[in-house]
């Protein structure tokens, strides 16, 4: 398995095809705009080596017998989705936010291995076997794969076929022997620049009428034909300072704009291509180990929130205990999101393809939880923290290095803390609930709407109206009324 | 294993000493008092015997080798925590309410086969064998057991040694040879009436200078020195009438007082005596389960409460599709409570002596929501179903008999469904959410305060802070402070 | 004005037309059926003639310069819609529910009041001062006014004229010159065993082809034609016994179901008649007034919620700081409904005819409150008060009242204060959070989701988005696109 | 009254004493940290000027007959509070964000105009009369006017003669006959840059013992011995750059943190000098109003908040309807904070001096609603305009400028509305809930933990307990007990 340094060194020899405010990236581990990113992703790899920790980010191959890592496995089992939301939490724990370049390829990977599979026993292609092949090199390779679904969709009352920008939605232009040829974005991936390949999958269901739109496959992040913007995120412009006002180096996020223009794709990166019958099939099987997990990663923001509040209102020479409903409410909020997602991965089963998917009603649930339960985290954090760390209402750390203006800052920001131990843990607090730190959970793995629609097919009204009605003994139940008024 | 009748004829056998309004009850059986609850457990009884549920009800013993009621096994893994949960919904589903007879048993068998394990081992007594005895006789004998924790406590301020009537928590006054001789009280004990045996532990942690109140032991319902008084419960004087404004017949609830008067207790069936310092492991012991698997008491009535809602809506005439909304946060709610459970049970262990313990954190947990969500639920159950509902506003099931008024009811309450449709689908929905169907699910099995006490023991704050100033780079995180102001 | 007494002897004198449980009640001041309400609304007369509380309850007549009962006053600024608020507070503080037989009467009087007058004026009609000579002649009487909105509807997909029983709502059956006959029903009316009157005004809008259904008249409750049925409510059979399971004999509440079967109404006491086109005025009219207002009354069963919790806590030896939290979040909900009630009042303007409507957008965002706020501050007294109350989970007065049974629970009810006291504050929390003492205070007065959609309605899209395109320097701001997909 | 541009120009006559980033700001009207919130301000002069608007900005000055400023008046009635919300609300609607450096001035003025009539009353000092000179002059010259009452306040576990810095708080060096010298800082002080004096108050209630720490005075923002230094807030680098990636021109907000260095004040711009029993009575006066009135202030921005998510939503290519129920809840949180405002501006009465105080205890209800519901308002917001806005998940204006990749942008965020409509519209809301827009309203004008101290102090428990025991019958009510345990 890789050391951080190879997983660095590996981006180095990379084709640069990332820009940010207009500039080409030369250099993703160092350029101030991604490298925190990379540093994250980094983290990763050290903690695989960790003996400490190797138990929770690697796991023996299925298909190789050997260790690798857990980002690069298939799901097999409840205990892989326990380690799946632990091994996220653990992330968050030790990066303060996402690393997004790893959770969505994994949960492509895993997707796809049981739609292939799918697709094969139905259709007699060979996909399946063509991901097996790809994916055991990868293992041994141990790289860095982030995932791509979203497209920009266009105008969102009209459907792919009816955009008129045909490419409003990613899709083949050409097919041949050889391979495919596609043109199209995808948008807001997270970890594109910390990525040594890219899956690409279906966002959403395609009818017959959009069999060009299904599309999947996996290539190198810098092929030909592949650009990337990063998207800017709140107080971004401060990673390209000096000075803790961004206080996390060890973590950070990229979302990027991918724009593929007419990229060719050999035969053997393909994995669907053109079965628009398997869209949904892909983006299901895509969304309950997606939205099963994602309660682990907003736990671990959590746990951080806890101790940064905390932090501050030690600074400040405050006890906790003044803030105890408060606390516990954050910790109720954390282990929610984290324990319906394993009550998820309990609840799940196994594909015929050895993949285990998570129960679907559960994990649509989670969902919903993660677009709200952080966000009162959030505001409690802050309440806890006070007015320095709310909108991080202190001079900037180019300020306290100023001789003069620093004198006064260093005695008045002093509390019980010195005024630079305050000025990090509010700068924390900030970066957590309304700074570069916050990830993009609420409609990350899709808008908690689309998973309210999900629950509501879940709901079984006929089984539960007439589990009612037997207990009132109502002989003639009503049916659903066509509403008219 | 028992039929219903069996059940129905085991408790007609029984003693008679169960009291309400002041008079005894000759059958409870028959009781219109009591019939409902009994009626409630003998669906037990059935759903054990019935090839589609007998796997949710049933398991066999490792003990005997035997099938068995669940309600009187070990809870030996993750699997039997999830089946915990399970039959508990399918219980609500069946019954529309708690049937309180079966669980607390239940749950104190299981608390007390691991703190006796513990005493044995550390004391050299030798209670767990004389459970182990106990529990093998009673797989067979096919009984129903209630479990009795809660004392009278008198003044909250004062510790049990302190209280001026030193009966106000249940304790031993003579120990001999051949057994013990206890005094005090139980009290809102579920199910007692339903119950041919009681299981009674310790309902807090006692000091070593209460050692008379370490007391654990199992006894028929009906023993001598044993009276039970029941509690009356919301719009419980309807089930002395006829008619359906009590609409449900096939389930009820019933909360005892339970008086012992100088009750000897055999020695093969005392459990604990004396033993202060592992009072506080009998309690530990039994909440952690209680707390996981309440989680899915609430959502199966939850169930009832979205079937009960929709059944009004349709008989007024409307459709689902406008509650919508709604309905989906009350399913988001059932399947929260349930899945931290599942989640609590996933993430347990094992004690030595074999049984599973859940998460205590996550069980915890569980309990704060088991006090809101709900509460939630009960509210959007009677937005949907609208005014007749709400507070059951409408003419009694005495008036719709009435020749000349029940014409006038029948043409007015006629609506898409006819009248009585209409009424008893209203009546159900009071009934779930303010009449004798609400489970006493905020205090039982402990108060929600308490849980939050045990979620903040349960933060590690120190850790927390220390990633926080590990991400922040601080290096000198402050302690925390005695806080002065 | 009336004495409480001559307010009693005037109910007594009335024709025995109310039943309730099959039977006919004889005297409603003393059946135990309605006794309760009765008193309540008897000590609105105490109030009244109360040099303490005289101001809030009584108000100097603009039709006659008379001291009047504000219930029977003209709403005539923002003051008297404070002093509307005040006074409900007040009344559910010294009743602990409300008395329903004063305020929707009152209502009426002032929606119609202005509808009449516009009425008049654009049709030419008389009907204002029809009501302008009944109203002064009323006010000299002193009488108790009751109101009726709600008809029975029938199926909720049908309009009224769609019904197949064309009585779903009340309509006119025959006009001649004398008055005009009515046939239908009104339902859940409040108080209506405890008013000498009963003023009855459309329930919903009706169109030009329902005009049969437009209808606003006053008659004496007892007038020949009217039968009322009385609704039973949570654990209302409990009225019908002694002891204190209802712990409040000051107040309590009815809602009757009101047959008029052909009832002749005198021509001077009908104020529309098949004006279809101003039933939306009249509804618009009673709506605002009545929603702001009813902060007040739940603000003011909040404040009897607090005191009740804290009884009982105290009555167990707990002293109300452990509670502090949950105590201050009870008094945020009640005096947000009150404040918003207020705000609504001042927000308000006058109409010509010199009644003052509070404004309705702020009405209608206090109905959505007074259908969630209240529940929150009922759990929280559950959750205070503890599982003696949770459910009224004690014993029965008549258990209480038995020799043996009785000492049994003396004894063991004790806590820091004697059990008869424990038990008597338990009661209460039960009877206001899960007994008769509940108002319909979610659908009284029209349900959340109407009150919804006048918010809606209410909310001008267009210059909110005009106003953000300002800011964001958006030229062409895209305008409210038909959703196709 | 001034013009737009003669405020301008006062400001560039001013001694430039403020800095950010280490360096000093010569022209606050043009600089690009603060020219924003200067243009927010000027705005005022604008609307003031105005015949549409002036009723609301302006008002005839008791002192002098003319018309003045709101922001420089004496609030004398509830209609001036009303004005008051009404005015905050406005400029919300304008600027989109706080102008702070106006409301806590003015706070200010009618704060120590009650405290130093009652001080002059009792201790026969004259400070009520420099107050009226200096405002009768003031409100002729027109100024901008901020207000300071946060100190730093060194240990929160220590008080503020306690403290090893005295200069901790803000606090008197040396009084002469001509006036005092002060030493110490004023925190997170809104609107310092566009202001032309500083109305500086006590931050908290000081005890005999801290005498020096009571002062009140006024002085230009320019004063020799002051010195800002500029808070950095979110995303505030994009101020210093061109483009559209901080969407708003109108309007901003600086928060300073105010040095004070021996800064002399003269004699007759002193308020308070000493009298440590009334800094009490000073916080108190500030508090009410401010906390009425600031449910003004976030239903403004929340206003914008819906035409913001709206606008997304339009430009995304959805209609409203989908969202119906979000929008509801967004303008339910939006009308609660101003109505109960209104509320307690009509709930509170006059001071002696002249000035109109709302009520204390629902201002401070106010003000724990402040701190939740516009989060919930934020949340909705993100949810209804979708990724894109979540956290500003694009490509920075700079990419959209480039010849290449700004075809790219062009091309692929073009979806009903153009990729500029779109990318303005979600940088709105971006900065509307995790950008530079954001108000400090959880904090600012005192912490919700401090208004919920204020709500639990103005429940008269006894009054409550007893009214419920009243109704429950019961004779002998508990005391509060002192906990023990």
């Amino acid at each position: 398995m890789r050391t951080p340094q190879q997983y660095k060194e590996s981006l180095r020899r990379m084709r640069p095809n990332v820009y940010k405010f207009g500039e080409l990236i030369k250099d993703v581990t160092t350029h101030p705009a991604t490298r925190s990113t990379v540093e994250g992703h980094a983290q990763i790899y050290r903690a695989s080596l960790d003996p400490q920790t190797q138990d929770i980010f690697t796991k023996t191959s299925s298909l190789t017998g050997e260790r690798i890592s857990r980002y690069l496995s298939l799901i097999e089992s409840a205990d892989d989705m326990l380690a799946n939301s632990r091994m996220k939490r653990a992330v968050f724990n030790m990066t303060g936010t996402c690393t997004g370049g790893r959770c969505v390829g994994w949960n492509s990977i895993n997707a796809m291995w049981a739609t292939t599979y799918d697709m094969d026993a139905s259709l007699k292609t060979d996909y399946h076997g063509r991901l097996r092949d790809w994916l055991a090199r990868k293992q041994e390779e141990d790289i860095t794969l982030c995932g791509a679904l979203t497209d920009p969709k266009g105008d969102r009352s009209l459907s792919a076929c009816e955009q008129p920008d045909p490419d409003s939605n990613l899709h083949i232009v050409k097919t041949t022997d050889a391979g495919v040829t596609v043109r199209g974005a995808k948008v807001m991936i997270a970890g594109a620049v910390a990525a040594n390949e890219l899956f690409v999958l279906p966002g959403t269901r395609y009818s017959d009428k959009e069999r060009d739109y299904a599309i999947s496959f996996v290539v190198p992040r810098d092929a030909e034909g592949i650009t990337v913007v990063e998207a800017r995120r709140p107080s971004d412009s401060r990673e390209m300072e000096e000075g803790f006002d961004i206080p996390v180096k060890k973590g950070g996020i990229t979302q990027g704009y991918i724009f593929f223009e007419d990229l060719f794709v050999p035969k053997d990166r393909v994995f669907m291509c053109g079965e628009a019958e398997y869209t949904v099939k892909g983006v299901m099987n895509f969304i309950s180990p997606y939205r099963a997990a994602i309660g682990g990663c907003v736990a671990g923001q959590g746990d951080v929130m806890i101790g940064a509040a905390a932090l501050v209102a030690r600074a400040n020479g405050l006890s906790e205990k003044g803030f105890s409903d408060k606390l516990v409410q954050m910790a109720v909020n954390n282990e929610t999101t984290f324990a319906v997602g394993i009550g998820a991965a309990y609840l799940g089963n196994k594909h015929p393809s050895g993949v285990w998917f998570p129960d679907t009603l559960t994990a649509n649930v989670n969902k919903v939880h993660v677009a709200q339960l952080p966000y009162e985290t959030k505001r409690l954090a802050q309440e806890i923290a006070g007015g320095i760390a709310e909108t991080g209402c202190m001079p900037s750390s180019k300020d306290l290095s100023d001789p003069k203006l620093g004198a006064l800052i260093k005695k008045y920001l002093k509390a019980r803390s010195d005024a630079e131990t305050r000025m990090r843990a509010a700068r924390l607090v900030e970066w957590l609930t309304v700074g570069a730190g916050i990830p993009g959970c609420m409609h990350g793995g899709g808008s908690p709407d689309g998973a309210r629609m999900l629950i509501r097919q879940s709901i079984d009204f006929e089984r539960l109206v007439r589990m009612a009605a037997r207990l009132a003994e109502i002989e003639n139940a009503p049916d659903e009324p066509k509403k008219k008024k």
